[in-house]
């Protein structure tokens, strides 16, 4: 394996842990995944757990009073732990188990707009704002669009600047005495950029409003730590952070769950029902109405434990170092213009590009047919597509397995693409 | 094994399917698992399902252009016809995956309080009211109490009669032209009862509400037909039909589908975004926002397809057979109050009891020290106990592995429970 400075310590090791990387394609190619920003492989042991889990473990949580149910309400609240640990949460009683990220995003929108309105509160009303930016990932877009729409707020972005970062030249502006929440990502999924995200947060709590965080792309590759980033809410989700898919993460803090109105109702969320009226649970299960995603948190916890075992400063630094090496190969073909940063210390391990002359799906299908998976399309991003003229890209990301060998069967692909496409 | 008329054919074998039956608990005693109204034990099939998922093809759907992406959209899609199929929906594009049958509840009552009001519209308000029961599980009642509350319409109920039926003498009352909502439980999972669907709706359909059923408890253990049932919306979840957590169904009408608003946002659910405004894809995507799960629903597939080998109406016999036997078993020991209806025909296979000068907890805490797990409490059903003046019941509840054995088993332990008590 080529020696990279920066690579995860045993990367041929790590990636046997992976069984799906020894699957080979059609026409008896190795898989080369280079699509992990959509969805990251899954572990032996993240598989292991849940098989473990429904072949012995498997009840119903909270509500049964058996020794089946008193293992299965241990393993999940166990990963409610987990969870809390690896974001350096000051409770584990913030930690939400909901369906995907996006899912958490929803639950503040919904939340937020229910709440009462007024100073000091944290519903939004027609005098109020809400401020996203151009290069959120849909889910952190249209719930936000549909919230303040239902109560006559203002949706307001940051732009972006040519070189793929935020536009921070009218923050003062943006964010002012009427912005109640403040929701960005961390790392764009699209452009990659790594936001300022504490930065903003400051500007934020200086003008009271909330401060949301989406992670999905940043809590599989770097450390998280909510109390750093000094955000209110913070979503994430397990498939991308080699856990199984079925599950997300939203942390919130503790003075604003217990705040918020109830999200969906049902069984777990309440602390009492009547036909006449319900009163509710305290967080986290104020949030959880019905049978949680179980064996699915069990996965995630042990998805987190593999992460947390090769140290996510590792895997922060593997990820530089294989974006870089990506980078440097992209370049090496011609032709390709990468959408976003190009120095991948201000970036993540998802790059976006175009091959000059080949539409991206072309490239992707090309790509392929060697194995190589990459995705093609607009990655729920139209709005950051758009504001660099394009409509779609291909995106090739990486991930704590990714070898060097993979970059450059991608290289190669690309090389075999231009000829086929003779540009 | 004892020769009961109705029992599955091949019981032993069925048994071995499940492994989780295999266990030996603390004392060295065999599981008796009679909380499957709780959630279901997994035959060997659904894990073998998943772990192929995960261990080969596991890969984002819908936006994956690649060899892996494209096996799990296959799988993924296969599940919604199989979902399709089980509940015998006009189109596999009436088919929504969801969190689990708590969320399909709670997606209509939202996206219904979201809805346009007044003559001919879907939503509620002030002039409005929305029908349910009293014998509903907590998911079928606060979503409701939470959307009347929101859009200031009127929540009624149909009460209980004394042996544990819908009280229907109130029906025309109930029901009148001011009515949006009719949504009520097929089968309740505190009292077993099984409930006039059908005939309901027509009266709901008479006034023009639209009928949302509770098919939690009643998809696993009898054929569901959505059509024959004429109910609007059909919700399950698949933990209690052999599937995972993590995902459950919501069936709806084409037609108020395309009606209905939108519920949550993200990937998956647009047609297209800009910073400004988004248009929305046609049902199901258009409800199902961001990565779904997929896993989740290749287990699904897996689990209805296991069913549908077996029969359900094979299934439904083994239940009313097992239900039988228990109920005479209860009859038996002495001091046993059943809640509910007491004719197998007319019941499902969750039965809840007191048994006299016992507290429920200490008895489902005697019958697990011999390894017989039962729920011991309000089963998420507050207001049907208040109705028949208790607090909490114990619950024994079979499914298609229960043998007589396993209800002999527990009622050997409820005669160990009532000498431990001296009741």
């Amino acid at each position: 394996m080529s020696d990279i400075p920066g690579l995860l310590p045993g990367l041929e090791v790590v990636r046997q842990d992976f069984p799906i990387l020894e699957r080979r394609l059609a026409g008896d190619v190795p898989l080369v995944y280079l699509d992990s920003a959509n969805t990251s492989q899954k572990p032996q042991v993240v598989i292991d757990a849940m098989v473990d889990h429904l072949e012995r473990h498997n009840a119903n949580v909270a509500r049964a009073m058996h020794q089946l149910g008193a293992e299965s309400s241990e393993a999940f609240e166990a990963a409610r732990d987990t969870v809390a640990a690896f974001l350096n949460a000051p409770s584990r009683d913030e930690v939400i188990f909901t369906r995907n990220a996006s899912e958490a995003l929803n639950l503040v929108a919904n939340t937020i707009a229910w709440a009462p309105t007024g100073d000091g509160e944290l519903g939004i009303g027609p005098a109020d704002n809400v401020v996203i930016t151009e290069m959120e990932h849909h889910s952190n877009i249209v719930p936000w669009q549909l919230a303040t729409e239902r109560k006559g707020a203002d949706l307001r972005w940051f732009g972006l600047t040519d070189d793929g970062h935020l536009d921070l030249s009218r923050v003062d502006d943006l964010i002012d005495e009427h912005t109640k929440v403040v929701s960005l990502t961390w790392v764009s999924n699209m452009l990659g950029t790594v936001n300022p995200v504490a930065e903003i947060a400051r500007k934020a709590h200086a003008v009271g409003a909330v401060v949301v965080v989406d992670a999905s792309q940043a809590a599989p590759q770097m450390p998280v730590d909510v109390q750093a980033v000094d955000a209110d809410f913070v979503a994430f989700t397990g498939h991308k952070t080699v856990g199984p898919t079925g599950i997300g993460v939203l942390w919130g803090r503790a003075e604003l769950l217990d705040r918020l109105p109830v999200f969906l109702g049902g069984g777990e969320m309440i602390e009492t029902v009547t036909m006449e009226r319900s009163t509710y649970a305290k967080a986290p299960h104020k949030f959880e109405a019905g049978t949680p995603p179980i064996v699915e948190a069990v996965g995630l916890g042990a998805a987190l434990r593999y992460l947390g075992d090769l140290g996510m400063e590792a895997v922060h630094t593997h990820e530089k170092a294989v974006t870089g090496y990506l980078l440097d190969g992209l370049a090496s073909v011609g032709g390709v213009r990468v959408l976003g940063p190009t120095d991948p210390a201000e970036r993540g391990g998802a790059v976006s590009f175009e091959l000059e002359g080949v539409h991206p799906h072309d490239v992707a299908q090309l790509l392929d047919s060697r194995g190589v998976a990459v995705r093609a399309g607009h990655h729920c991003a139209k709005p950051a597509h758009k504001r660099y003229g394009v409509q779609s890209s291909t995106r090739a990301s990486s991930y704590l397995y990714t070898s060097p060998e993979e970059i450059d069967a991608l290289v190669d692909a690309l090389g075999y693409t231009k000829s086929y496409f003779k540009v």
